[in-house]
């Protein structure tokens, strides 16, 4: 084992607004010997999440942020190639936080089987995995949305807004995504089912809001925060929620976040505004794995992934999720399968 | 009564900023007669509400804006002179919406009976009027506070504030109070039973509430808005909720509303935030008095009322609920009982 190299991308610096090449190392260590209760991992492919940028800050969250010169967090799938745990075996195929790196040690009961017959890899760190959870119960639990009421999708065509959509579209509700881009948007009504997009890079999104949710917004799944926020706010119907998925349009501001100027509308409209985090339901993630499996196999769920070869363009990849230059769940191809 | 004057403040022009006596005209105007259904109100307080600078634009809210021309709303406690309603005779106390004038025409299934002996007059328009069935619904029903919790109120020593945070003590919480002044804290603490008080204008509210509510704040009944919601975002606990119930440091801003940039703490934490409006529980009002009424002939929650004389003072007696003036819930006496 010790001859293989593992390359890590290690964080040496804290951001200031977009992540760059310099505030990460590329560097190659032997790859460890798992001990008792641990195996080792060969990642495969490695999940790109907004979320990063926040864990790359150096304050207090629901997550401690990584350390500088650790290596950098990541979800990963890959293949068990040593185990020293009973519950996993060499050749299984396994999900969890691997961090950005060939090879990882993980605590066996940290990992989570899949069977690599039923999806592509890619997608359980997709609509199979945390962005799909993310989706399911965000959008479930605490959106709460019901059949005929008008439900509003930021960040639509990204891995959880495109998941969060068609679950509500599947509830009976009117679907209206907003996401950059006349391919998002025709990807959203064409090949997704949503009722209506809003390119908000090519269309004025507040007057495309009245045209498309005329009677009011009952869910906003937010993804985005910042101006798209404040415009949605603007249109709530009375008692309508705003589930609080992200803000990805904030997470590089230099400035610090932009609150919501029309938040006194969740007063005028005895509205809601609620933050989740997807973790809290981990008890639960088997439920949510099975309804979103069983609808991809019905076919009302379909989901896409945009794969980028090469653990080394980490910091350059990431970039996409920010630019918004993906189309569905961005992955790194670190091996091939 | 047509003999008798009939004294109104109307709005003749929507205010920018905070409004100013050329905003309004006082008139006089003969008294009207009532005609099948109404009655004749002898209006003696008036009551005066952050609530009252909204009503005045020309915005979408939950209540059609005052008219320019028309008198300016107003809740207030009056004596029937006049009746063409079996429901209500002369000499009957009521309290509804009358406006800022000497005598108000209203349907008598609009106006509520209340007893002169149980209560002064201006409690009716405060702890047993709109301001108490706002702090008791917006705090049970949308904070839902546990005991053991820590529960800060803005505005604390304002109608609603004092109201609220002295249920949240009857329901075993920790009560911190943010208010402007020694003075109004020192009546939170001593006369309240508050557990702390902190004086915006006197102290840092960061680091105080650092110091009174060490474990976050698991409830926050928010009447302010501006930086003391961000500042209380910042410290809030897995799980909190906050009630927007309103926002009176934005009320006269010209700039717009600051909205909250510590918003993603909801994310963070867990947490939700939601409005309301008290009119929606009109239907329970009957409940919210008689548990404040008993708790006040309990000694467990006390109300203080500040009065100003006349009616053709409304447009300066306004301006002190925006300077933070009074100290308890602000009144102008119309007529001698």
């Amino acid at each position: 084992m010790s001859a293989l190299e593992n390359r890590q991308i290690r964080l040496i610096a804290r951001p200031s607004g977009l992540p760059k090449r310099s505030d990460f190392e590329l560097v190659g260590v032997p790859v460890p010997e798992p001990g008792p209760g641990e195996v080792l991992v060969r990642v495969q492919y490695l999940s790109l999440d907004p979320a990063m940028r926040g864990w790359m800050n150096d304050a207090r969250s629901y997550i401690v942020p990584v350390g500088l010169g650790e290596v950098m967090r990541a979800g990963g799938v890959g293949r068990v190639i040593a185990s020293r745990d009973p519950v996993l075996a060499v050749g299984d195929t396994v999900v969890g936080v691997t961090g950005v790196q060939d090879y990882a040690l993980a605590k066996a009961r940290e990992m989570t089987r899949v069977d690599p017959q039923l999806a592509p890899l890619p997608r359980y760190l997709g609509a199979l995995g945390m962005p799909g959870m993310t989706a399911y119960f965000g959008l479930l639990d605490v959106c709460r949305p019901k059949a005929g009421e008008t439900v509003v999708v930021s960040g639509a065509a990204g891995a959880v807004g495109a998941v969060a959509g068609q679950i509500a579209r599947i509830e009976g509700c009117r679907v209206v995504g907003i996401a950059g881009g006349e391919d998002k948007c025709r990807y959203l009504t064409s090949e997704l089912g949503f009722d209506a997009a809003i390119d908000y890079k090519g269309e004025d999104v507040r007057e495309a809001l009245g045209r498309h949710a005329p009677k009011g917004v009952d869910v906003y799944f937010d993804n985005v925060g910042g101006e798209i926020l404040d415009v949605v706010l603007s249109r709530l119907s009375r008692g309508a929620r705003v589930g609080i998925c992200g803000a990805i349009s904030q997470y590089n501001s230099i400035e610090g976040v932009q609150g919501p100027r029309n938040y006194l509308s969740l007063l005028v409209n005895r509205a809601r505004m609620e933050g989740f985090i997807v973790f809290d339901y981990a008890a639960r993630y088997a439920e949510g794995v099975q309804a979103i499996a069983r609808w991809m196999a019905e076919g009302r769920v379909k989901a896409r992934e945009e794969v980028v070869d090469g653990l080394e363009t980490f910091p350059e990849t990431l970039l996409m999720l920010f630019s918004g230059e993906n189309l569905g769940k961005l992955v790194i191809r670190v091996a091939k399968e």
